[in-house]
């Protein structure tokens, strides 16, 4: 597909508006940022995973009655999907304790966190992605209070269905970070990604990471993690 | 009144037994801490005029039907209070945007914020007090969704109180601390003090600060400061 303007450089992918107005081609770059863009470096291939990864996922999510902005995989880097606004939420659903609720709330790394806990991050990198309450929300006029609720029935179901596709795969959905946004109709669908850059993935019996974490914290080769989701995933 | 055991050392304060096992003696420290204790500094009878400040509030709210386990002023720097077990959240109170909340939301400093935003931290020194939203605070089984309800319901009927008092002697209350504690029937009541220790009063004309930004952020003299707010309250 013919792409036409770079509309937005992200710190792992390219968005390009395409002759159809409606749709937008997103491009998988190989660089991995952590800690709000501190740490950086590039992954030979890490796109081509992701895009392969987040098709995939997608795909079975959309299968579920998930509306999302997905409609298919272009190439090894790039996927068309549909064009959204985004809302600046980072919606994060937690399984067990890790990373910042780790920190958070001092409880062991690795307990069972039951029910789900859905948190939302103002997307802004200037601010460091700060939690926000929903009163925070409300304040900053980002999205009504029924929507919010909306945004969180969903992450909820999204949970569900990922966690158990995951656990087929002996893989442990720590925790998880989605995006939405408004299709062209104003409702409102998922978009951005769902790979190890974006979940918490640790093997269902050893613990062992499999996710970004990998890179984040030195604990081994990245390329290979993501390599090993993916042929686990069968994708 | 004799005391019997110090109890409890805190930045600010000293708890003490006394005879009676329904109450605690409570000592104004000299003291004043800020950013989780990294900035420490002694300010001649601060203790003082924040045991004066506190007790005055006390009564104001005792006044207006608000629980709370003052019961009298001993001396200048000791007040008789209900023995509490402290439910460890700092509960926030928010009019105006100013100090963490500018920081997470990138709002303008002093802009009002409406409907009044009430906050919980846990009170966890080594974890820096951070922000819990209600299923953080259900994870960690501190408080029952219901009772957490009549924290929140208590801090905004203090906050009600407390803005038409600032305002009758031209202060702007932009923001406080309550922390509260169950009394020996298991009633929740307000504890720990209402001090410019644990308020942002700005002058409702000049916004000029008259609390303890004073001293994290080096803007004049703290004694001063204290002491025009005790002048201005006429305590």
């Amino acid at each position: 597909m013919e792409t036409i303007n770079l509309l937005y450089e992200g710190k792992a992918k390219k968005v390009y508006s395409v002759q159809d107005e409606r749709y937008v081609l997103v491009e998988f770059k190989d660089d991995a940022t952590a800690f709000n863009g501190v740490k950086k470096a590039k992954f030979k291939n890490k796109g081509i995973t992701n895009n392969k990864l987040s098709s995939h996922i997608f795909q079975i999510l959309e299968k579920n009655n998930i509306k999302t902005h997905f409609l298919e995989q272009l190439s090894d880097r790039t996927q068309l999907v549909k064009k959204v606004e985004i809302i600046p939420l980072e919606v994060v659903a937690r399984n067990v304790v890790a990373g910042s609720l780790l920190k958070r709330t001092g409880l062991p790394e690795g307990a069972t966190v039951d029910p789900v806990i859905v948190e939302f991050y103002y997307k802004r990198d200037d601010l460091g992605d700060p939690l926000l309450n929903e009163s925070h929300i409300d304040l900053l006029n980002i999205i009504s209070p029924d929507r919010l609720r909306e945004l969180e029935f969903e992450a909820r179901k999204i949970n569900d269905i990922l966690c158990e596709f995951f656990k087929s795969k002996s893989l442990r959905l720590v925790d998880f970070k989605l995006e939405f946004g408004y299709d062209h109709n104003g409702d409102i669908i998922l978009a951005d990604e769902i790979s190890p850059d974006t979940c918490r993935l640790w093997d269902s019996e050893t613990n062992q990471k499999f996710d970004k974490d990998v890179f984040r914290f030195g604990l081994g080769d990245l390329t290979e993690s993501y390599a090993a989701i993916s042929e686990r995933l069968g994708v």
